[in-house]
């Protein structure tokens, strides 16, 4: 094992798909989740968080089997040989919550919760095996008013984040619609169930392989440009038909009508009328509060996970930006939920519904970056007072106190180097101006104060050198008493 | 391996160590960590944070052997055979972070950060096994005006957050003072370094065990009440002499007294006297700044942890409290930390000095509890509105909305049940109040809002039944259009 070693120095690097945070970019995400919380608060929502380990059956799904202990979550045993497991994401931490304080909560139960989740996987560009999301969830409501709710929630805190009404859609769907359609083409029962996950497999590939892409794969099957073959769900012309004809059924008119539509052109199974109507309760309710303009129902939203067990929803940015290919593309989902109603039932005897959305913490922050609603860059620095006489530091220390106190941002240089690195270090730090007292200035009892911004500009300005020595633009001289003040003038000349 | 079954469900329930925080307590850590960070900006210091997990070797000293991977930290392996860890404090991932990005990084470079950190230990009272702390390092400071300024910022920090001076003391020693002590008994050397240790860890227990127990500890051993026996570390009596003397060494004088009293009176090597330097430049540099009555230069602070090369600090708590067993007893450490230069030298080929402070939150947080700084209650709760006839829910969530764009928390009861258990469920929720339309008032175009905290109030004085229906105090019947407004009210009342 690598130690350290003179002449062999331990390499300092991160494990693959993990990534360190710097200044900018915290505070931008810091003010990003600020607003979101807000919207969450603002609808009743309350915080509530859970740890990153879990016992690894709780989280479920993902569960390790003897052979392949680290599939797709990071597991380890415990003391007591129990299987523990680092979540995979904040919903199934959240059902083993509810479960294990259901009677203490009320029901239903409104919370919300941003933390570090981690993937066992493969990374790749913008793919991290640690990621933030922002969830929030209703448990113990089972009517469909929930489900809008979070839509109409999602919908505010997109709007609270700068994007205008039109940069995005909130689409909807409902799992138990899919569920009726692949009835009444044939594909009910257990025996089923892995036709049935091909079949929706195949629907969210719309956006990524078009129409022909998802017939092909409803189909016998789709190969790729670089030959590679996907197996297909198999269905015969007929089925392909309905299915395709389903994906394709939103109307221009609005909710109301898709949900029409469906309902008379659609074959479907029961499953499916007990969805169009829940579909239809979301567009009363959304459409009366003002939001049939961003909350569509979109028969081709089918989301990733298996848990859904209704209505299903994503939130999708329509502005343009560039695909990693250089193409011009939709920035696409920033975040998406739907009903579970599964979950929590599988720590109780009782079914428990439950519906939640969650954002993608880093891939939100990237759409508004792209729009400049938001900034990572540096800002300001604090003031550097710098040392001339090292046995001063006492004095130069007070100098930074008196500036904190006064609610300055300001620190001491306490590295080794002389004045010209100092200088060099403040411009690094992008601080506002520097605080000088060599000895002479000692003597008279004053400080220089060099404003460092005024001085770059300057200094393109003017070109002559001995001008500038004699000069020295940007530079005031005044008594000990008055460095909070001449300090103070700078940083709001800087600001106005 | 546990599954769901009707009969016989999974058990919802944490691995031990492991904790849920509610919404009280989180929003009580954010604002306390919000005043932290506020200090450390001020003081010039910026956030920079590193993944939870790293290369177990890059953490260093915990390092897995083969056969128990999981002493003292989560460990597993990657699909690359190589070994990763759950990091168990801050600061050697910051080494790791600093080494990978020294050539960027301004020099002296200040950062701070808070998180999560886990120790594979066995939990108890008040010991967890995932646990926040927030620390703030310089790094590239070989000047013990670096150590200063920790030991100052802590101390902002304890009063910003609204502890008085006099009810803390940051108390300072220097590894190198003890090590000189050690060398002058015949310590030195490199086959010594176990008994070095026993000997600091031994000074480490004065609070518990009191200068007798120290005593013993020093020389041949100890055995407590139950009758185990801890080995001593074996000096001879000239040895405990020579040690319990430095230990008591601090001077009632002040700062410049201790350390001239130990230059006089305590035998000690080479290394004794840098260090006893590094804490005269501390005492000048802190007496300067107007610190001198609250960081105490004390011999007997040692620090825990193997890395410190230099000044150690601990931020101390002077008032009183109650232990477990029920005791009148100073609260304590609330966080420490000291000077590592090794640690980041293990990822290079030259020496980089560091040091830094780390504050336990949670420690932090029970202590501002105790003192009534903070506190982990619930807040007011959203406005509540009921839901009389399930076919108009979408008019309901319009009078929802419209309070939410007032800027009032607000909500739709979503659960199904009728309007008892909906003023239950609001009571629950902690609402101000709760909004009510029957059908008689949808008729007539009003709506009625009730005063939770004045009906509590009302309650306790009204005790006639008819009375208390007739009256209906606390209720108010308003116009549809009057919605916001009274409700607003009611809020500006329970405000004032």
């Amino acid at each position: 094992m690598a130690e350290k070693d003179k002449t062999n120095a331990l390499k300092a690097r991160l494990p693959r798909g993990l990534v360190d945070r710097h200044a900018g970019a915290i505070k931008a995400a810091d003010r990003m989740l600020a607003t979101i919380r807000g919207v969450y608060e603002l609808y009743g929502f309350e915080p509530v968080e859970t740890p990153l380990i879990e016992y690894t059956d709780s989280l479920g799904k993902f569960l390790p089997d003897q052979d392949r202990p680290n599939e797709g979550v990071f597991s380890f045993q415990d003391d007591d040989e129990q299987w523990l497991s680092l979540r995979y994401d904040l919903t199934a931490p959240l059902a083993r919550y509810v479960a294990e304080n259901y009677d203490q909560l009320p029901k239903p139960y409104r919370s919300y919760r941003n933390g570090w989740v981690f993937r066992n996987e493969k990374p790749g560009p913008g793919r991290f095996r640690q990621f933030m999301q922002f969830d929030a969830d209703t448990v113990g409501a089972a009517s469909p008013a929930a489900d809008a709710e979070m839509c109409m929630m999602m919908a505010d805190t997109i709007e609270a984040l700068g994007i205008s009404r039109g940069d995005y859609v909130i689409r909807v769907n409902n799992r138990k619609v899919l569920d009726g359609v692949m009835e009444a083409i044939g594909l009910s029962g257990a025996e089923h169930a892995g036709t049935r996950l091909t079949v929706l497999r195949a629907i969210d590939k719309l956006d990524k392989f078009g129409p022909e892409g998802v017939q092909l794969l409803l189909g016998a099957g789709r190969k790729d440009e670089s030959g590679d073959f996907t197996k297909g769900a198999g269905l015969d012309d007929a089925g392909v038909a309905t299915v395709m004809k389903y994906v394709a059924a939103q109307s221009s008119v609005g909710n109301e009508a898709t949900v029409e539509s469906i309902r008379q052109n659609i074959e479907m199974g029961p499953s499916g009328v007990e969805g169009l109507n829940e579909l239809d309760q979301i567009a009363v309710i959304t459409t009366a509060a003002g939001y049939a303009d961003r909350i569509k129902i979109d028969p081709s939203v089918v989301r990733g996970l298996e848990y859904y067990t209704g209505p299903v929803f994503e939130a999708e940015l329509l502005f343009e930006t560039v695909n990693e290919k250089g193409e011009p593309a939709r920035f696409g989902s920033v975040g998406g939920g739907g009903r579970y109603d599964g979950l929590v039932g599988r720590f109780r005897n009782e079914a428990v519904p439950a519906t939640g959305f969650s954002i993608g913490v880093s891939r939100l922050m990237a759409a508004l970056t792209a729009l400049g609603k938001i900034s990572a860059e540096a800002e300001v620095g604090p003031v550097v007072v710098t040392i001339f006489d090292r046995d001063r530091v006492g004095e130069y220390q007070k100098m930074v106190k008196d500036l904190r106190d006064a609610g300055i941002r300001a620190e001491l240089y306490l590295g080794g180097s002389g004045p010209k690195a100092q200088l060099k270090y403040a411009d690094k730090r992008n601080s506002p101006c520097v605080v000088i007292q060599g000895g002479d200035e000692k003597a008279k009892g004053v400080i220089q104060v060099k404003d460092l911004v005024l001085g770059k500009q300057m200094s393109t300005e003017i070109t002559d050198n001995a001008v500038w020595r004699e000069a020295r633009p940007a530079q005031v001289e005044v008594p000990e008493a008055d460095l909070v003040a001449a300090v103070r003038e700078i940083l709001a000349r800087q600001a106005g």
